[in-house]
């Protein structure tokens, strides 16, 4: 007999990317940023009052708030602030799935959520994505009756943008909530903020672990009308962040040069890493994130593996429709060029 | 028409204690410690090689567990780290108690419990304690059915600790799983961690917010036995505890002598401040805590009130048995004196 609920027996967890101690290895593994965070902001960490985390932080992180509200026109009432992405999923789930709820998402897509569906005791439901890995034409049909479906856009692992037209007529359609996981949005040309302004029932997720190099303090943020977010407020621990992230990641916010700058740069490796792979052979799906979702020319596994035998680490997703893929972040361009190096070596 | 749950619709959500942006007010209101962390601790964050925090940080805490592990004698998988003490009662309620399930607890006790319940959409058992406010005697009797019983050590707000004897044959003879909440348990004679080795269905939490002058890094701790430590981990979000957090909580652990020297003092000025108050007319509950919880000799609505005219900010819980009385944290002597001519003050 166990202690536990029968739906926490029975999930696994949620497995997190290797996080390897030997600074020799290559990590492209978990889609962090190869850049350092702002200067400004670890000038903001170093100019904190110490003294202070005696004390609580501000329960509603209105420093962040206010640095969302002033770089992209948000209003402060519409923003709730998490413990990284994690805690601001973790809280819509709570918040609008019970028991007796479906929860949906599109497959494949963020392995989190069937975790977090599980935890909360609610039912599931997987929308396949089509052949080309885009939304299917009868979304609203398959994803009736669920009162809560995510979209992950860019999507992970896939790497592509869904159509802004059709994910607002979903949004229109949709009775439930909507949530945009936008932690890729950064990377990509275009995205669906204003969503959340035109609809009741969008939420629109952002996090300061990919785009703002801070995976290290955990902070993310949702954007919603003001009903939804005070409601959503009542649902996180009183005191989510930290002072030592909200004084961080505010001032990452406000340092719109050195972000533009680190995407930029990311987003020349990527162009660099797409044609370099195409030239080895690998099928390269068009990346809108800050990794590539590639099939190599030999087994997926394998090169994996021969990979990690030479101390680079990627990610691989075994079975179904992403076994044949390798998911590889970007990394530095000399750290692109090991990486080149050992694929030759690999398929030679 | 509501997106949320019903839940969620009918709670209030938790009220945090006032944040005054005034440095001039004296804040004895949110058991927060008066004194700075450790310098060791600060000494941690400061070398933290900053880059690293582009990276995720130890997915479990680690560094946290060791330090656990040394200085309370305890094993690294017998220990839960957690986004302050929130998060792990959060984890707690997530992991034992469904939409079927009753969560139970003393009243008065933590005012969280409940709003964590009704997130979680669980039934709610109140325990009254006593006249003394001590366990009542039929306490197995009353908590009987629940899935998970709370049982905070030393009591808040009635500051007392529990008979250990009473406790233990309670977790002896409950069917479900018991918390004992020792937030404040670094400032009383005994504590209750043994019972968690003793018992397999007893979980005994702590947090860096009071005893380690830490409220503004967020960082709590739950120790249990293996079986049940490793249940927890599935439940709480994968990366819960920031990496400066876990560096200085890891650190703040180790420094044991300055941990020694400020609990010391704050139970000499705790002392203190139970004499002064009895010779001004209060009934004054023997404190295990870093508060004292006291009868003032006028109405207690009024003395608050009178206190914050004066720049004073205590805690006061309107209606039933706590209307009567008034939460005071102990703060620096010089706090208390200036706290206590005010009191003089109000009274004469």
């Amino acid at each position: 007999m166990s202690y536990f609920r029968e739906n926490i027996q029975a999930t696994s967890g949620y497995i997190p990317g290797e996080q390897p101690k030997n600074p020799d290895i290559i990590k492209l593994n978990t889609n962090e940023n190869p850049y350092p965070p702002s200067a400004k902001s670890v000038e903001a960490l170093h100019s904190y009052v110490i003294d202070n985390l005696r004390k609580y932080p501000e329960p509603v992180s209105q420093p962040v708030k206010e640095a969302a509200a002033k770089v992209l026109g948000v209003d402060t009432q519409e923003v709730l602030v998490g413990n990284g992405s994690d805690d601001i999923l973790t809280v819509i789930f709570r918040s609008f799935a019970g028991e007796q709820d479906t929860i949906g998402w599109l497959n494949p897509s963020y392995s989190l959520y069937p975790i977090l569906a599980e935890i909360q005791g609610a039912n599931q439901r997987f929308v396949e994505l089509d052949e080309n890995f885009e939304l299917p034409t009868d979304l609203a049909e398959q994803a009736k009756g669920c009162s809560l479906f995510l979209i992950t856009n860019p999507n992970a692992p896939t790497t592509n943008s869904f159509c802004k037209e059709k994910i607002r007529e979903f949004c229109k359609s949709f009775e439930g909530i909507v949530v945009i996981d936008e932690a890729y949005g950064d990377f990509a040309e275009t995205n669906c903020l204003e969503l959340y302004k035109e609809f009741p029932n969008v939420i629109v997720t952002r996090t300061f672990s990919k785009s703002y190099s801070l995976a290290g303090i955990r902070v993310g943020m949702a954007f919603a009308n003001k009903e939804l977010t005070a409601g959503m407020h009542k649902v996180k621990d009183s005191y989510n962040v930290n002072a030592l992230s909200q004084t961080m990641a505010a001032a990452a916010l406000l340092d719109v040069d050195y972000f533009e700058e680190t995407i930029n740069k990311i987003k020349a490796t990527r162009a660099r890493t797409e044609a370099e792979l195409t030239k080895l052979g690998f099928k390269v799906n068009p990346s809108q994130t800050n990794f590539v979702f590639a099939i190599p020319p030999i087994d997926a596994a394998e090169y994996f593996q021969a990979l990690n035998d030479r101390n680079i680490i990627i990610r691989y997703f075994k079975g179904g429709r992403t076994g044949k893929y390798v998911r590889i972040t970007i990394g530095t361009d000399e750290e692109m060029d090991k990486f080149f190096a050992a694929t030759k070596e690999i398929l030679t």
